[in-house]
Formats: C-alpha cells, sequence, structure tokens
C-alpha cells in the first residue's frame, strides 16, 4: 500500500556515516532512505553571553538545506537574505532536542554548534537531523573526554527522531515525501533510548484527528526510536 | 499549590471583547488573566498567488508583541529589522490552526489576514492568540455571509488552543508566566469543538516527560478547551 | 462644518489612563477621540555608549502602529524587515520633544525608553504620543524621585503637542483623519506648559500657505496646549 | 560675532553651476560656502504604481552624502545597508517641498527623480539642496518643454530653503557648521518666489524658545530666500 | 618540497562523479584531491527579464561553502543575513565562466542554474567550482537536446579552471589549501579545451610578482587544464 | 577608429586634483576623460580587530558611485539596502591594489579607509580609482610622517591601474564606455612603479580570446602605467 512498498511500521534504509567530515570534530552523514544530512558538531571554548559565570554550557543547531536537495528548486537562503520561518522553526527544535539529553553543567562554559546540511531530501529531514546530530554530538563530546577536558560524557541518555502520520487513512512510520506530501496528518517526535519523551509535533493536514489516531502514531514512534537508538549505538561502537 | 492559587485543571479568568477594533472586519480583544491580545481579521478580495485560478482562498497570520507587554523590554523587531524564530514560528501555528477549521473552497478565492498583536503577556500568548482569533475570524467571515459575498459560513467546526505543563511534579492547565518559567513540561493543544486535535506541540524543558504524563495533559487540555469553545459561543451570541 | 461637528478650536474627547501597563515604570493609554496610543516608560540603568562617563543621561523613543490600527490594514513593519521613514521620523521627535523638558544631567547616566504604539488611529498619532508620553515619563521618573534613587525630578517643564490644519479654508484645531486627509495645511506643535516651542512641522499639503494663517494655526495650538497640560496634571495628581 | 565674520542676516557666498552633470536630464552642483551638493533630476517616462491611470504624474527624491564629506567619517549607508531616519526625513522633505510648486497634472504620468548627494558638508544641506534641486528640476522639466512633450512648464512658482538659528542669543540667518553645532534653536523655512509657505520646522536644542525669537527667524529666512530665488534665475537665465 | 609531496606541475587526485543528485537535471561531485563540490544544474523555462524578447536564454550561477567545509567553522551566509564579496565575486566568476562556452543564442529562452556548494574545502574552491560545473551544466543541456527541445548542444567548447601560485618562490599547479594560504602569487586560470583564455585573474599576496613569473603560472596552468578537460570528457563518456 | 579618436595606446586626458576634499586627511579628484572619481583617506588610530597585538595596521577600501553618474540612473545602494557584487568586487581590489604598496608593520596598528566615490562614470571607474587612491593614500601617510607619528612612508612602490580590452579586432589601452561596452575582451591590470604586477583581471566577453591578444594588452598596461606614475608623482610633487 505504501509507495515504497514498506511495511506500516517500517523504517526506511537507515545508514550512520560517522566521521564523515574532515575537519569537524563530529560529524555523521545520516541517510533515511532518499534523504541524506550531514551532520557536523563544532566544539567552541565560549559558552553564549547568556551563560558567562554559570558554570554551564550550550548546545546550538543550524539548519539548511542546498538549493537543489529537492524535487524543485528552492531559493538560496543566503541569496534571498534571510532563513525562512520553516528553517528557524526546524533548528530550534534541533537544539532543544538535544540539550534535552545534555547535563549541561558538566559541559561546562563552552558551546557545541551542530550544523545540519540536507544535500538531498525526501521527507523527515528535520527528524534524520536530529538522529543525525546525535551521533555527531557524541564524537564531539567524547574527543574533549578523550583529550581529559572533560571527566566523563555530558549525557544523560541517547535521543533520535522520527515521523509518523495518517497516509491513506493508516498510520505509518517514517514517511518520506511521496507519503509526506498526501498524508492527513504529519507528526514528529523525539523520544530518549530510556522511553522519555522529549518533543512531540503533531499536525493535523487536512482535517482534524482523532485521539485513538495519535496514540497509534505515538506508538509507531516508540518502535521506529528503538531501532534508531540501536544503529546510533552499532554506529558508534557503543 | 499554584502561584495564583488556582486548582490544578481551573482556567484563568477568560474574557472576550469581540468588535474591539473600530476598523477591523473582525476583531477581539481576548485576555487569558493578565496575558491580553488583540485579534484582528482583514478581509482581502484577492488570493495569495499560488492559489490563483484554483477557486479556493487562505488564511494567513502574523503576531507581535509590544516592546513593554513583558516584565523586562524586549526588542522591537521592527527596529532589529527581523522577526525572530519564536515570532514566525508562533504565526504559523497560527495560520494552520485556523485552516484546520476552514472550508477554503467556499470561502473562494480570498484571503483573510489575521494580526495578533499581544499588549500584556503573562503566559500562554500563542494559545489565547488562536482562541481569540478564532472569534475575529468569525466575525469577518459572519460579514461577508450577511452581505451575501458568501452563501454560508466557510467553517467546519471551532477552534481553540491551551496550554498545559507540569508544574512541580503535578499536571496543570493553562499555565501563567510564574508557572510557564519553571515547568518540567510544557505543551499547547489546539483542539476543536468537536473533538478533534489540530495540533500539539509538547516540549520537555528540564528533562524527557513519560507518556503517562504526556496523557494528564491531553486530557487537562480536553476540559480546558471545551469551557473555552463554550465561552467563544457565548462571546459570539452562538 | 468639521465633520464632527466640533468648533474650529474644539479639541475632541481627550483621555489619560496612567498605570495602564502592569510591567512598565511609567504608562499612560492615552486618547484623542479615536486615536489611542499606549505609551511606556522603561527605566535602564545605563546610559548609551555615546554618554559614558559625562554624567548625563538620556530619553529615547520608539513608536509603532498596529496594522489594523487604520482604516486599510498597513504592513507590519517587523515583517517588512524594517520601519519606514514616517515612523522614524516620528520616533526621533518623540524623543526630541521629551529631552527638551528634562535636565539630563539630573537624570545621570540611565535611559528611558519611550514606547508609544498606536492602537487605533484616527488622526494626530505623533501629537496624541508625546502627549501621552509625558504622563508616562513622568510616572518612571516619580519611582526613581519615590525609590531614592534620584533626589528632584528631572523635568523642567511640562511639554504637551497638537496638531492643527487650514481645513476647507479655516483654521482648526486637534484635526481628526477625516480632517487630516483633506486639509491644505498641517501642522505639529510641540509646546510647554509655560509657553516655549520646542518644535513646529508645519507642511502645506496642496499649495503653498500664508504667514499669517501660519500665525492662526500657532495660536490655537498655544490654545490647546493649555488645556492639555491641564489635562496632564489632572491624570498626575499633580 | 559670527565665527565666519558675516554679519546676523548675511547668506554664504552662494553659487548654482547648472548643468553639471553630462548625463542628467537637469543637474546642478550648488555651493552654500563650504556645503556642496550635487543635484540631478531624471525623467522616467513613468508614474509610481499609486498614480498609474489618474493623468498625474509624481518628484521623488533621494539623499546621500559621501562617507568624508564630514569632519570625522561618516558610515557609509550602502555599507551599513540601510539610510538612517535623518537621511529619509530629508529625502522625504526635499520631495514634498519641489511637489508644493509643481503642477502634477501638467507634468502627465512621468516621475522625476532627483538626487542629492552632499560632496561636502558645512551646515545646511537639506536647504541646500532643495535650493539646488529646484534648478536641477526646472533644467530637466524645460527639456520637455523643448521637445514638445510638455506643452508648458508644469511649475506654479519658484522654491527655495534656509536655515535660521539662535546663535549666542541671537537671531542669524544661514548657519554654517560651527554655528548649527552650537546654537539654541535651529529652523529650516522652504519658502516660495512669491512668498508661500511651504514648509516649517523648528527645533528647540538645548531649551524651548519664544514666540518672538521664532518670529525672528522667519523674518529673516523670508530675506534670505528672496535673494537665493533671484541667484536661481540669474543662474537659469529667466 | 610541496606539503603535499606533489611535483611543481602535478594535479591533486581528481575525480567527477557525475549524476551525483536523485533530482537536478545535471549534477556533479567533483574532487580536487580534499576540495568536494557538489554542482547542480537545474534548467528553467524563463529567460531573465533582461532577456525577454530577445530570443536569448542565460547561465546564472549561485555558491555556498557549508559552515565546517573548512579548518575552523565559518558563519552561516543563510544565518548572517547576506553573502560575503567573496562569495558574490565567486558566483559571478563562475556565471561567466560557463557562458564564454555557451551560444546562448541556441540555448533559447531560458535559464540554467548552476548552484556549487562546497561540501568539503581543501584550497581552490573555485576552480573546482567551474570545472565540475562544466559537467552538470553538459549534462542538464544533454537532456534538453535527448528530449528534442533543443536541436543541437548549445556549447562552443570545453572549460574548466585551476588555480596556480608561487609557492616558497617556486611556480606550482593546483595549491591545496596550505600552499594557497603562504603563496606569494595566487592566481586562478579559467581556459578553454582549444586554448582559449576565458578568465585570469592574478593576485599578489606579499609584495608584488614579475612577468616571466605570471608567464610561468599561464603555461602551468594551460598544462593542468588540458588533463582536466580529458578528465571532464572521460566523466561524461564524450 | 576609436571612438574617441584616441590611438590604439592613448591614454585619455588625465587629472589628478589632490586635497580636493577641505576635511579628509588624503583626497584626490581624478580624472580618466570623463570619468571622476572622488577618492578621500582617513586615518583612523585603532587597527581591525584581526590586527589587535600585531603591530601591523590595514588599508581598506569602499567604492560607491552617484546614482546618476551613469547614462541611465543606477539605483541607490543605501536606498536597496546593500550593495551589489560588483561594489563589494570592486572595493576588495582597490584594498587589495593599495595594501600591495605597503609595509603594514611600518604603518602600525592604525587603519586607512580610502572612500572612492564616482561622480561621473565614462568607463574604466575601478581603474580610475585605484590610480587616484594611491595619491590620497600618500597624501594622508605623508601628513602622519610630517606629525613624527611615523618615521618614514610606509609605502614600498607605488601602484597604479588601467584597463585594456580587444576593441574590433585590436588591441587598445584605457577604454572609455563606448569601447567598454562593446569590446571583445576586457582586462584590468594593477602594476607598480617599479614594474611589478599587483593584480590582473582579464576577461572575455563574448568569446575566449588567445595568449598573443593577452601579451598585447599587458604590454600597453605596461606603457600606460610608466605614464599615470608619472602624473601621480607630479601631481604629488615628488
Amino acid at each position: 500500500m505504501r509507495p515504497s512498498g514498506r511495511s506500516l511500521s517500517q523504517l526506511r534504509d537507515i545508514r550512520f556515516e560517522p566521521g564523515f567530515s574532515k575537519y569537524a570534530e563530529g560529524s555523521c552523514m545520516v541517510r533515511f532512505g532518499g534523504t541524506h544530512v550531514l551532520c557536523t558538531a563544532t566544539i567552541e571554548e565560549k559558552a553564549p553571553p547568556f551563560l558567562k559565570g554559570t558554570g554551564s554550557g550550550w548546545i546550538t543547531a543550524e539548519y539548511g538545506m542546498l538549493p537543489r536537495a529537492t524535487h524543485t528548486r528552492t531559493d538560496r537562503e543566503a541569496a534571498r537574505g534571510k532563513q525562512t520561518g520553516r528553517t528557524q522553526e526546524i533548528q530550534r527544535l534541533i537544539g532543544r532536542s538535544l540539550r534535552a539529553v545534555m547535563d549541561l553543567k558538566i559541559l561546562g562554559e563552552r558551546q557545541i554548534r551542530i550544523d545540519c546540511d540536507v544535500i538531498q531530501a525526501d521527507g523527515g529531514t528535520r527528524t534524520t537531523a536530529i538522529t543525525g546530530s546525535y551521533v555527531a554530538l557524541y564524537q564531539a563530546l567524547s574527543s574533549l573526554v578523550e583529550k581529559d577536558i572533560l571527566k566523563q560524557l555530558p549525557m544523560t541518555d541517547q535521543v533520535a527522531a522520527v515521523s509518523c502520520g495518517i497516509y491513506e487513512g493508516h498510520p505509518v512510520l517514517d514517511l518520506d515525501y511521496a507519503e509526506d506530501s498526501t498524508a492527513e496528518a504529519d507528526a514528529n517526535f523525539v523520544l530518549t533510548g530510556r522511553g522519555g519523551i522529549v518533543e512531540i509535533q503533531a499536525t493535523a493536514e487536512k482535517s482534524p484527528f482523532s485521539e485513538p489516531d495519535f496514540h497509534a502514531l505515538l506508538e509507531l514512534a516508540r518502535e521506529g526510536v528503538d531501532v534508531l537508538v540501536g544503529l546510533q549505538r552499532k554506529a558508534l561502537g557503543i
């Protein structure tokens, strides 16, 4: 029934390529099927001004999409001179999601900048970005532990994200573009390895949906994230 | 236990003042306790370019906050030369929420612009804005029916919104600023009069929260929205 | 003869509502008939950089208009990404007008930010804003005296403003929108309680006007401001 | 008493160099002492959108200052990415002043763009710009008459401008920078050849000033403008 | 002597991966050693306004760099709200270089947009981008011929580019970052397959250089481009 | 054969007017025929942040064009809110060219800002600007020596620039607008008094050009610059 032939609760082919970047302290090329996102983590030995003197650090994220990552070309945000509301919404979400599994006191007064750049888009770029960013962030933080700058990894849990939606009346896991563009409802779930909820964003695309539908989506997401956190660990060798 | 002395499932004092504006086709000053938002609806007899020739119309929204609506002054976005990511996120949410209860084909090729301006902020400005905008939009659409420009009201349901959160370990309804700033989790629910879900945005503020907690918040929201849609009807005399 | 039925030298219904804002150190909702402006005064314990080390303070002002304050909707400046020339002109005028009755040495190295937001516009928004800002500023400065931060009120006089114009050949006081949009000449006068001139801006709208016409406008303004400063004192209870 | 040794009612050395630009339809390098402004007039055979179909034309103006036109370097507005409030105020004033002596119906649906660029600034740049722009505009309009595009010159009067101020207690004409920077009051007068008032902008710089002082300034301005319009005619050979 | 151990006239390892993008009409991931640039070509069936009615088409280019393509992170241009002068210089160069080998009349009134995004930067990004863009452009144009939209390929020659420089006193071909950052002179050559010069940009980095030095650089470039155009043909199978 | 009647290797009428500006530390109005550029040099006793603590100074340049410097009016960059790519390219070139003949260590931690404003444009504005800026810079630096702030002039050579091109098949020196707009190739050469190359920018305008053509252009440029540096010395009296 799904355009891709997947079963209702089947993820796309998921691949993590940690250490993709030659220069970044942490990086991961993550692919959810045809959606490819390059995530890098850059360590800055200075916290943002609002944290000065608090002993705490920060994780921030930026998100971008190459102009021809999509079916038809999208205007380059740098050329337009501003980021769209969608871009800003996504990069705020990525930052919040990662901070939810951080102990920012242990990180200390430094900042990790996450950059998520969509090389190719086939639905679910924000959830792909969050899932890959965890890997890039883990790498960067590990490097601080290896260099004895930090005594322990300042992470409290794993985090991953996946989209679900109501497609032709059925709850399905991990929407691709063909499904996403016609889904009746679309939800993004950011969940932790131990089962906590970090963020839920559920949106009716055509008409309001019911609570039972919503519960079905949440259940699918839980299953999907369980697979994703396993793959993250495998990619990181932990 | 709540700073305001309210019970866990008690809304603030809610007031709708429809027809507040001398000029707008629809308007409502809405107050959720100390949060005051002026919502206006402006009818434009021209749909946005991407709908040209489709026979469908559009609802769009903008959101702003007076610089001293808050405890400490916030920079004026017009002076800074751009809207923050938060503002863009909120105005996109308001537009989506209202469109979810519209039949845009019946509206025809015209656009309604909703403006939500926060005169005073004490938590929950986005949910207050959605709830009041429904009233302003209803007024504007009614005026089109009264003038025989439309044969029927192009709305399929009522819509209202409320925030809930985990405050000192307890699920509470309709957070004010004192609660919002220290809540463990914060969720905004946009629901319809007939029980449908339009949008859910739930965010862990400090650490991930559990599914049972989430369900408690959804239940509170359902109760709150039932009250709000009743008050909307009363304000509109329908 | 006037659309509103007022006599040539009659002000509109003038109302001051000091302390309108829950948060601001000083505030006043001021209404000149259908023109409603919310003025707030925010105290900052830091002077602008160009005054550093001089012992003097500063008063600055910003001005905005809600998009649907007007008959037809005006684009939101924050969304357009810049303030219009008109807005900048007005906010510079408000700042200069208030500074003209200040002793900035007595104020010391701090800054008062005035925000004037037009909730509804029916002509004369800039003069209304100046007249109401005086009240908000007075409140804010009084609070500094009450807290013993200042030994005395750093004001040297009262200031108020009013517009006059040539309407259908007659000099009239306090133009509303119906008059303003067809007036032959339009002038804004900012005058002090003791009779000084702070600012005069007189503009021929259609064709140049004569010196005697100008003198008639100035005389009307003097009468109007005398009433306004009385109402300011009454509102402030001084 | 004046730093320049001029008498109280003496203009600076005034020079008009019409036809300064090789390309513009009208142009004038105008010098008021050390203040040098290049004014050009460009004819566009298309009125601005808001006049489409009205049969009327428009005059608009832009103003700029070379970065090192001043004692210390001023940031280049093109590099800063926006025009200051002062610049916008001045260019709006220039446009209004010229339109006040135009019959825009006779001009027809075309637009004249005036550009005033300050090559060197020594006080009074806005009044110098208005006075020189009249000459550039006259040239451009004459060329339309010569080419039989217009049957008659669409001007109803001459216009010129001059600043006056209270300097060390005395009303003086045509302030230079040394006077302007310490004057107690500063006023710009835009007057017509036949004695009409186009615009008055009077500002108290330190403390409010009196009505008699203001009248003295207006009288000086009248004398100054009478000289300036004579020099304009001489420069244009009319 | 070179940090990479290459001989003075040796190119880096050059790789072309045509058809890299799933969506673009033409694309090529091009790698000059550690410099990796994704080039895509997007066909638009509309020429830019200035060519309307001329029967001619256009090639335009945009250039960007991922924030962590470099040793230390570079600010994202979309976040800063504008493109740097360097970016604009490079994208203008890419567009000119490709147009130099086009017959824009044969292309007809359509536009090809080239996007060059640097995934990893190790010197020579602009020359790498030009060389890869030729391949992407060729693919896109071939698709128009295959679909019988064009009768023939509207290209008159091949084009490729390479940098050369004076490094520790020696002319060297194809600078990598280690060389580029300390070179005495740096030159970019855009040359055609048949030996024509399209663009030369030579810059003294520390002190002026001599004509003989310049000629040595040009000779090296000629040799390098001969290799590059051969590799382009091989990648395209032509 | 040339529109101006000049011989192939003949410069236009070249004039330097040093000390043109009343305020700038160095200035020169330079004219290459109908191209007139006002160059000023402003001394700032503070180096840019990236040089702090290095003991070195900096030369930076900005470039602008009056809106009606050209045949048809060009939009004012300050009004458009950003500088074009062309402007940025030119101002970067001017800065690099001047720095190439500076000993920035001797200059010490200060910055000279060069402003080049085109009053009238008839081709070759960037080369004219470089040639005139040298004179303005020399004046400013001399003033530092005269005041004993510097012990010696921190310049290592003279620098001047000229454009050459292939016009109707012939290499010609110093293109004016009539030639520039139809030339087959266009090259800008920045050369030093002692024969060094500072910068070469050569561009094929229609189709690629040959190496012999390029060499002919370089030879012409050498001759032209020899004349220009002589005129610079004469203007400076050195």
